[in-house]
């Protein structure tokens, strides 16, 4: 069973790093919820429109230039097509 | 002018922390995308299953009890699901 034993212990260390990550990541997600909540306040008083479709493609197009890969960039924009979708129906505090 | 163009520069100045967070969350992102990989190739030797529901009711809990509430919890869960969803279906290299 040294096998399995071994392959139960390697799961459980990446899940830990995987729950940091995800700390991290839910971190970020609020701090750029307040971003895109402050950007929405201001916009009427810039005069832009509350969709950007050419802010949303550059996003994009950053994205899949800092991406190493590892998760496939079809992936990768799926996640942020919720995310951006997700940030724009968030309710103002 | 002087409203317009100061609230220009505040959503100028927002936009830019959030390129800096899209860079972190693209480099986390990746790093679970490396970590479930590892994951994946670990469970057969482990004897588990692919597919392990209580596993992923325990992240929604985690992700929901250390979340700051500024990104409402639906939004949260949503981009979770297609985070989670996309993971499983990554390709490996």
């Amino acid at each position: 069973m040294t096998e399995q034993t071994d392959a139960l212990a390697a799961i459980e260390k990446h899940r830990v790093r995987i729950d940091e990550i995800d700390d991290e990541l839910v971190a970020l997600l609020n701090e750029r919820a307040a971003c895109s909540l402050a950007i929405r306040a201001l916009k009427p008083a810039a005069g832009m429109t509350l969709y950007d479709p050419a802010r949303e493609g550059r996003i994009f197009e950053r994205i899949t230039a800092c991406s190493d890969g590892t998760l496939y960039d079809e992936g990768l924009h799926e996640i942020y097509e919720t995310l951006l979708r997700v940030m724009k129906e968030n309710p103002t505090a």
